[in-house]
């Protein structure tokens, strides 16, 4: 069947002109369209779609108490100096991405990149999850700071916000690259500008 | 999108009214639906496919010809010292996001994200397309260098990666906090974390 022939059958079938069905058509490929690629489904087709704002939401809430936990468990590790606690969270990071052969990123970062296409009530939560990211980082950094690895003036709560920045974008290029590099390099610049005591 | 979305979608945009939408929507359905049925193609599916890679690359070319010249013209404003360049780029790029409300992004950034999705030959042409902007930007850094604002030592490529690293972070979290506070975030730390003459 080719367009013509379906804009005849839709223009037949709805009682519409020929010109309104081939209007009706397009705006239906497009609407497909736009929602397959942001990853949705129509729910004609499949009949999840009702749940899905509260599925993700769920996702979200998942996401971020593993996350707390697994930052929790490298930041709090008193067996380590507070650089070092950074340093084995880089290092575990790499060695997951690795173990998924850098399919796998971020849940959050990848939910943040794909705002446009989800429910506004998103926006907000995923903000939330890297502020509570920053603050168990910069609760990393101000033990440094005790311990004379950064300078007192450091301003850890910025330092903690670029290192998420940064950091998200160094998952996307080894996601891209399919290679634990950019982790690697982000993380290196990242301490040697931090301020040093 | 559920059915009552995209009936809408398809009144607003064809201009019909939601009762001959729903009309034309079922006779589409009903259609797409027999024709598979029947082993039949229905070509306009297959034709937007059959161009998507071929389409995408394309896209790809377009954005990276842009994107090159507007580092350029950037990068070799002589009336500039070099780390000055790098400022005037980051002011440009906040005030493009802020002029469209934060809602657009990079594109290479963009698909780099969705590759799990995107057929294999784009992820090494987006590669290239960041490993060109590196070796732009490392040129504006070897200028400081020449000029003394960035210590001799510097490794100019790696700090250019770094960059590129960091910035499709920042444009990232722009988006998702509707701010341009990320991208400034990052161009400081950024600015600070060069090895100084």
């Amino acid at each position: 069947m080719n367009k013509t022939e379906l804009i005849e059958h839709i223009a037949n079938n709805a009682d519409i002109s020929k010109a309104a069905a081939a209007r009706a058509l397009e705006s239906t490929i497009d609407a497909v369209k736009k929602t397959l690629k942001k990853g949705g489904t129509v729910s004609l087709f499949y009949h999840y779609f009702a749940s899905k704002e509260a599925f993700g939401m769920e996702l979200i809430e998942r996401y971020a108490s593993y996350f707390a936990y697994k930052l929790d468990s490298h930041f709090g590790n008193q067996t380590l100096a507070p650089l070092a606690r950074l340093e084995a969270f880089v290092a575990d990071a790499v060695s997951g991405m690795e173990r998924y052969d850098f399919k796998r990123g971020c849940l959050i970062g990848n939910l943040g990149q794909e705002m446009n296409g989800l429910p506004e009530s998103f926006r907000n939560r995923l903000v939330e999850v890297f502020k509570d990211w920053e603050t168990r980082t910069a609760a990393c950094l101000d033990a440094a700071k005790a311990q004379g690895q950064v300078a007192p003036a450091a301003d850890t709560a910025e330092l903690a916000c670029v290192f998420w920045i940064g950091w998200e974008g160094a998952v996307l290029r080894a996601k891209l690259e399919r290679s634990a590099r950019p982790l690697q390099a982000f993380a290196q610049f990242f301490a040697a500008g931090l301020p040093r005591a």
